[in-house]
């Protein structure tokens, strides 16, 4: 028996004490068993035995997926543990040899995309009924019947003899937001495979549905390119054991597909770009003291034409590896110092007319930067800055969000999407910033939506992302910062906000939540 | 190859970013290889192949301590994996067979003290010795020759051929504070016993030579008792699985033993009693709304002789299960507004003189505790509010201090030394309380002995504890959080301040040891 939580008819005895201030109470109360709360759900206090010797998935005879689709057949191999968390534990009572019944899943789908990757416009709705000794879960797509395996994999419950259980249900549901990312850093702190699979893992049980992946950064740059090798041979922490393969991407991005998670590769530039220097002497800019160069380098030299002709080569190569039809191109935290200081960017800026106002030359660089990834079929997403700069870039262009007082991250909604972009809002869930307490509550109590701005406007707003910036965490902490913080954000994204406004109702159902983490291992049980 | 730390003559090229700031710059300097700093330490680039085939611990023909001392032998047998860290994976080159020396650690201690426990004078110094192709290790104790055992392994060190070295090195070394302690609280949050035992070989590491156990609290009483098996019973978060039995009590000091780590535990009252009531009753204050009981409690009822009765047989059965000589009576936070409540307990007031100071009710409670268990042959520690309500206590008992701002925290040394009293400061180190970036500078830069006070005075400053309370750590998150934050105290209480009040050396150092609490699995590798 797992050493945290002890799971009786949906209540947990044995909680994180942070979230156990008053748990007792809570916990002898009923608890909703699906976290993040679907849109709609009701059951009723009937029950049905669940026997794994007798329980099986279906394909519904009319659905358009069937036997063979790799999405779901992989994902029933994957939920018959997780719904029978210690089968192997179980022992009937002697008694329940009477009381046997089959229980049948039967799972249909509209329309198949069992060999697909899930994409921004994939639906992601089910509707789950658990009535008369079976579970029909029908849905359009098979990401949509993800999310109802999930949902029908909280539902199920074990009783003080291992006996399991599931309520009569139903479910209509489907996400508030259609993108709910988790940005991992794995620059700063190199994060071995396993990290990164685990917590995809997680993040389907949350029902996130984006893995950004920030895969290089001035610290090092981990991506072993096949075109340019030196980039993690020279700017890896090590070029052997700190990189990410090709196998290991396609490995990434395999587990994340069958999961309904879209992997966003970002290749953040001009800025944050040291360790790229490393491998591509000439891509960096050489920073000037006075009239001679300092041996420091800055940004990207966007004065240079070969580095646009470097990075068409290295988009080339990354968008035809991360099938995703969007690309995340950075644009963040550029410093002109360094910029300033070398003579041949100042002649630069004259020849186009810049003046001294360097944010037409980022601008210029980053214009470049969206054609290049458009002329390669991706749509970019970019943090603020780009915006706030003023480039002429393409409307479908997506704006990040990551800065500001909460007044300020209001304002930057209301004139972004007034200008007709749209959002991903990231800045009130930087999550690697840590807090003694129950910080869940502040993730849990943002309102995206609230900010002034007409219906059209509120619609531009198509996401937010839990942000774990890699400074101070690497696969020893990475988890237990990750979770089950982040499940608060989940729950606002893929929830209707008004029925998920409370903390207080929200606290049991997440300590709930918390035990099944802690059962799939999501979070260490031990010290490692 | 573990995948945070490529050791390589002493160098860590991967590190914890967190501790990574100019790291690289950092890392191809020369590291000092011993965490804490010793005494006295130097060494030379002269250095001495080791090859695990030829490399053996022994006894000196004079140490007291001889084949057959279970704390050596047993140290032995774990200091050679801790030294050839990847010995499998070792590969020596074909030319070596040519270049290879037997090497042997000679061990001589004056005292043996091999079937004891460490206790409170008990004495950890050393002399280690490398030169002439042997190490030789000098200790009064087993205690200090565990200590330089410690020290030897932290000066072994790779090569990129997996060669293993050791160079020409003198150390002389003694703790500058005899008490080092860490404090785990296994009763906000149940820890299992294998966190704890982890956390006891991380001690060792570290030259820690207190664990803390605050083995019980309101919310739960792990500890099985013998004498009253109804505490834990009713009182734990589950009677079966949430517990601490008398043998697990045992492995703990046992395995605490073998490193030279003395088990202090707590059972403080007569507040943070809350659980005992459960399987205790008549032993809590009832607590009165108006002139009827509320059906709360407050805590141990110190008007009833039966409270006393209780106390002095549950502290005869835990006195002779821990055998060290201190034992940890708590006393701190306890709040009067049940005791005034209680007409009984006003009653008492009265009948005692009293009046309307429960300030003095608590000095009696305590004052009684103190000598139960000066009766058993105990020397009491008390947290610090004990000694500001002003008990007659015992001179030799020991003051734990735990709150205030600095300012209060020096004049609280002032006045509790100037009375006479030993004490332990705690009050810097409450390192569950956790901050955004690299706040092991603040745990590091603090000095015990900055106070207004006489020679005679500092003295009587036995030691510091770092505490690691549960409201929001479990199995899942404790190792991560307490190293390697824990371990700058731990150099603060062990080596010269003088030679350590740089957190720029300091840091490089740290990085290091860090190094070597990932290979040991002190921090867990993955995600569990």
């Amino acid at each position: 028996m797992e050493e945290k939580c002890i799971s009786n008819s949906r209540r947990c005895y044995k909680q994180w004490f942070g979230f156990m201030v008053l748990i007792m109470s809570f916990c002898v109360s009923y608890v909703d068993a699906v976290w993040p709360m679907p849109q709609m759900i009701s059951s009723s206090m009937a029950r049905y035995t669940l026997n794994p010797r007798e329980f099986l998935f279906q394909y519904s005879s009319g659905s358009s997926a069937q036997s063979g689709c790799s999405v779901l057949d992989s994902a029933f191999k994957r939920y018959f543990p997780l719904i029978f968390t210690d089968y192997s534990a179980a022992r009937p009572r002697q008694h329940d040899e009477w009381f046997r019944f089959p229980f049948t899943v039967v799972v249909h789908v509209e329309r198949a995309e069992c060999e697909d990757y899930p994409d921004a416009d994939s639906s992601e709705s089910y509707k789950l009924s658990v009535r008369s000794g079976q579970a029909a879960l029908r849905a359009e797509t098979v990401w949509g019947a993800l999310r109802g395996l999930e949902s029908f994999s909280q539902l199920v419950y074990q009783d003080d003899f291992g006996e399991y259980f599931v309520n009569e249900t139903e479910i209509e549901d489907f996400p508030r937001f259609q993108f709910r990312g988790i940005l991992l850093d794995t620059s700063r702190h190199y994060l071995p495979l396993h990290a990164i699979l685990k917590t995809l893992d997680a993040m389907s049980y949350n029902k996130f549905n984006v893995f950004h992946w920030h895969i290089v950064d001035d610290p090092s740059f981990p991506y072993q390119s096949s075109t340019f090798p030196d980039l993690s041979r020279k700017g890896a922490f090590h070029p052997s054991t700190h990189v990410y393969t090709q196998i290991d991407v396609k490995r990434v991005i395999a587990h994340a597909r069958l999961r309904g998670i879209r992997v966003l590769a970002e290749f953040d530039s001009p800025g944050h770009t040291q360790s790229w220097g490393k491998g591509q002497p000439g891509l960096l800019t050489p920073c000037y003291k006075g009239t001679v160069p300092s041996g420091t380098f800055g940004p990207v030299n966007p004065a240079n034409f070969s580095s646009y002709q470097f990075m068409t080569r290295l988009f080339k190569e990354v968008t035809s590896v991360f099938p995703d039809s969007y690309i995340h191109l950075g644009g963040d935290e550029v410093d002109f110092t360094c910029w300033k200081s070398n003579p041949d960017v100042r002649g630069f800026m004259l020849k186009m007319g810049f003046g001294t106002d360097y944010t037409k030359l980022e601008s210029y660089y980053m214009e470049n930067m969206v054609n290049i990834t458009k002329g390669l079929n991706k749509t970019a997403i970019v943090w603020q800055d780009v915006f706030d700069y003023h480039e002429k870039i393409p409307v479908d262009t997506v704006l990040h969000i990551w800065k500001g007082s909460p007044g300020q991250i209001q304002q930057e909604l209301s004139t972004i999407t007034l200008a007709g972009y749209r959002v991903i809002l990231a800045a009130p869930w930087y999550i690697n910033h840590i807090n003694y307490g129950q910080d869940w509550k502040t993730y849990y109590t943002i309102q995206p939506l609230n900010f002034t701005g007409t219906e059209q406007q509120k619609k531009l707003v198509i996401g937010g992302e839990v942000c774990m910036w890699g400074e101070y965490v690497d696969a020893t902490n990475l988890s237990p910062r990750l979770w089950p913080r982040a499940s608060a954000a989940a729950e606002r994204l893929w929830s209707d906000e008004r029925m998920t406004s409370s903390v207080i109702d929200a606290y049991p159902r997440l300590v709930d939540f918390r035990c099944r983490l802690l059962r799939e291992k999501t979070l260490p049980r031990s010290q490692g």
